[in-house]
């Protein structure tokens, strides 16, 4: 049994983690963290789960973490995880991030976007972006993944099988995404009222996403060269799910069955990754409380652009999902135990 | 006091005319038609308007609606309307189409999306599209306002003093929209079911919709040359409301500010149409149940592609709060009468 | 025209309000008060009112609100009103309260459930209890209304013709009740987050809620004797409306069609409430954005127990709805008036 | 591996069986049925299911159902299972059937409330109510599984405890109960339209639901003694979710901590219903998608009356799971099996 924790437990991210990692049948989670003044049980702080588990909800630091635990999980808000994670790394455990701290290797790009100096650059080498259909191989071997964001999930596995293919006319595409309102985290400051966001819908950040420079550092690394997005996040008023909507103007003439085939061959092998068939679009119900993204391709053959729609939850495969996939492939377990 | 009735009273679009027409000051609400086996009080069918009106619905011929109204309003189903216009026409009184089948000039398009032979091609020289910021004057003088759709009003509005300034370097542009669901209109089919539609999210007819050729029809008439618009429609779940998010490449550099009193000075004299100050973006909650359309704009330098955003409700400035509008344009009172 | 002005215009119940009064015929919206450093357009505050309404928020005192107005709307939060309402009533001007602290005239009880003292006992043999149904007389000829409780309003409507035929066995009758998320008042707490609140459904403050001395004491006062209410609220993941379902054993044998002419002979007078026919049950959607309050009954002749159903718009006749309709009273002007 | 096999897995609660089964680790699902054209592939007809399973859908005959499996779930229509249950008995199979066609042993209260004769009331006398904190001895003995109603397994579970302790005194309880939507199961006729019931509330059938007879016949049976129930279900627009109010007036005198140490007691020994500490309240939102139930109590002591409140996942506790729990008492694996 590998033996696991998580800090930040009463977070969305750690709730949805814990879930998870509680029916996974080779992991002992043996303990979880969260700022609470005095030890309580877990069941009182989270009544969902009562009855489902006895843990005690304790403010571990990372030092004990590391003792208990063969692998530690950071639901961590951003800018926190970056103090903590070095501390587990030290006492020769591994860690997987939630938090941005270890996604951007370009150190100046993240202060500007999260207003703060990184305090370990130099965990940045070693630390690999955990997303499994493009760094497998890597994840495998490292003691730091660096979970990757939720919107550029959803917007990588839609956009590098054409991307790698080189057969957009553009310098960028435009991806246009909506998300439930979990994706923000939970928050205390009184953002994402009830009836604020109910029968409502807007966007937000237009522009100044943190999850931009994310993608394109991705995108220089996977492709070779830079590749703008053109990115406007949605708050769509559901609890949980992404949907993004990518726009590539064709530099040549192509069907959406040709296009089908081409993702389909890209994902062939992909345990989490479904190519819709022609004429299937992505549904968010249909990945609700999945690890699963579902991607699909339309050509509009009279103006020559192709639009690529993918879907995923922003808990599982966005987030929480994502991260047990990944501690499988450090573990050595089989890469979709505990998430199907 | 005008003299107006309604056919198709109990669709999404008819109950919300009647709601607005019962409390315009300077209309009486003579006839109001469905498909009634027999004479019922509208109460019955309709219980929240109760109190309200004594009104009897009846399933009225055309010819019947024409005597007893100055103004027909039609919230028929496409492809009924354009049987039932022409004999309110001949009557000598006024038709305010809420379906599509006389926006479109070019009957072999209006064939192709509709499925259907048009019945009276002749009558299209005469109606006008029924957008008061693009057509005014024709509306006041016209005996057929063929109101326009929910989708190209939201996008056209958004649209037009971008394009009619030149600035895009494209043959097209990218325009993502999100609507309710009464967008669609009330279906007998079950289809829009509630556990279906509610906490998801989908994109539908991506490449396909009708309201592509009107579009590209009207900006074609507006700009006197060919603009393409590459459409995606997403079912968001909530009842009423549209937000449409549209990407122009720029074909010269600017700054948000400098487009902001772009817009400002195209829409400066317009009741309904509201130019958001930089920074702050649309929401649906903020135009429910009024006739304004909300319009913002940003423009993404680094990338160099303007986004323009814009929020309606598509039961309001979409549909049957336009038709009222384009009702008052016809009968000289002032423009927002009933609608403020 | 009369001129009016709003304090603690920023609440749900201050912006429904002000919807109301800028809509009506026969008033003026002179001030309007909520808690801003400085003098801002009040359409920046609440860009929904753009285009609408030039009006700048102040921080005005309760003086200076007397000074500019004939009746001031108090939005306030419970405990802070009852320091205000005496300073505008010093100037000789109306107020109509939209808080509790006018509506108990038993200080100890007022004292017991908000937490504090009463500051004004003096001014409560003065307030009259703004239920029109019941108190229409007395509102006409007060200066000071204390506008009823959302729950209370949905209630009583629900219980007075039942319980003035005398016809229960019990000493106390059953109130589950259901309210949107907006009964509650904008918070700032971090409650009703929007990913706790929907999809699900709970009780809340079960026997303890602050509505039951106020349900009790009107019908003490209305029946002559003392009825207990047993009452449990639920939030429903809606923006607005109320409904409640009341239980009554019978002391005698009743059908439905009798007591659906009980119904509607007390009410047959009323404007805001309608009596359902037999077999039709009152739904949320029938109310929203109007000032009824719809009514039904249906006897369970079999277990010999009268169940009654109301619905109402809590920010309309739970509200400030009712409190406009309170303001037609005051100055005279048909009860119906800015509400239909 | 128990084989088993599933009719009717179109529907909410047939999908819903589906997706535990293939989570669980003893059981093979052998085969599925649903009335299809032709024999296809389950992903096609239900997305979701992608890359999760290869499974088959044909319009198999219960004949052939029995010969592929131990047991089979009839996830059919109410008076549909009725004619298919004593074929697949015949075979020797065991049936746990989720429609309510074996739950009322009496049958001319089933004929009264579902209009239409009882096929095999020689069955009646060999099926067993499947609720497991009843009748668990009996349900692993049985061949035929009446998978209990989602809100009799609601109320009963909130009322039992309460009455054997014989604490009443009333010959009659209100039961006031609210569902999400798919409570209904999937419907074909257009009711349940997301614009007609998102942002309503609203009651239905009131004083005429068939679970009223099948909660009376249960707790006649349990308690050895007639009790009604006066039952209003309501519909919440969610899509999963029963929350249920009980109110009992209290024969004597008791705290709400007494209460709640009968409620512990009772249940001390059940992994599937969790008694909430005092002054903790059921949310929905803590139960989806688990097989938990989870019950509160609180005595108005001023009243004398306790309230007890329950919540559940329809399409668990109080359907699928539910079923699973009794294919686990069947077939001797660890009750909780494939559940946690």
């Amino acid at each position: 049994m590998l033996k696991v924790g998580v800090m930040g437990v009463r977070g969305y991210t750690g709730e949805e983690l814990l879930r998870l990692l509680l029916g996974h049948p080779d992991v002992e989670v043996c303990c979880v963290q969260s700022r609470v003044e005095r030890p309580q049980k877990l069941s009182e702080l989270l009544p969902a789960f009562a009855k489902k588990t006895d843990l005690v909800c304790k403010n571990h630091s990372p030092e004990e973490m590391a003792k208990g635990c063969d692998v530690v999980f950071l639901a961590l808000p951003h800018t926190v995880s970056m103090g903590v994670a070095p501390r587990i790394l030290a006492e020769g455990k591994k860690v997987i991030d939630l938090s941005a701290d270890f996604r951007l290797k370009d150190t100046s790009v993240y202060e500007r976007y999260y207003k703060t100096k990184h305090l370990h650059p130099g965990l940045l080498k070693n630390s690999v972006y955990g997303l499994p259909e493009l760094y497998r191989e890597k994840i495998k071997k490292s003691a730091l993944v660096a979970n990757p964001g939720c919107y550029p999930t959803s917007i990588l596995l839609a956009a590098i099988p054409f991307l790698k293919r080189k057969k957009t006319s553009g310098a960028f595409f435009v991806a246009d995404a909506k998300s439930g309102v979990t994706g923000a985290g939970r928050s205390s400051t009184g953002a994402f009222q009830f009836a604020d966001v109910n029968e409502s819908f807007k966007a937000y950040r237009v522009g100044e996403h943190q999850h931009v420079p994310e993608m394109e550092e991705i995108l220089a690394d996977a492709l070779g060269e830079k590749m703008q997005v053109v990115f406007t996040p949605h708050l769509v008023p559901i609890n949980r799910g992404i949907l993004s909507t990518l726009y590539f103007p064709l530099s040549e003439k192509m069907t959406t069955g040709e296009l089908v085939r081409v993702y389909s061959e890209f994902y062939r092998n992909e345990s989490f990754v479904r190519v819709l068939p022609e004429g299937v679009f992505p549904e968010v119900k249909n990945v609700l409380y999945t690890n699963f993204c579902d991607v699909a391709v339309k050509v509009d053959e009279e103006r020559n652009v192709a639009v690529v729609l993918s879907a995923l939850d922003n808990l599982m495969k966005g987030a929480s999902g994502q991260a047990v996939q990944n501690m499988n492939l450090l573990a050595g377990f089989t890469e979709t135990k505990g998430l199907l």
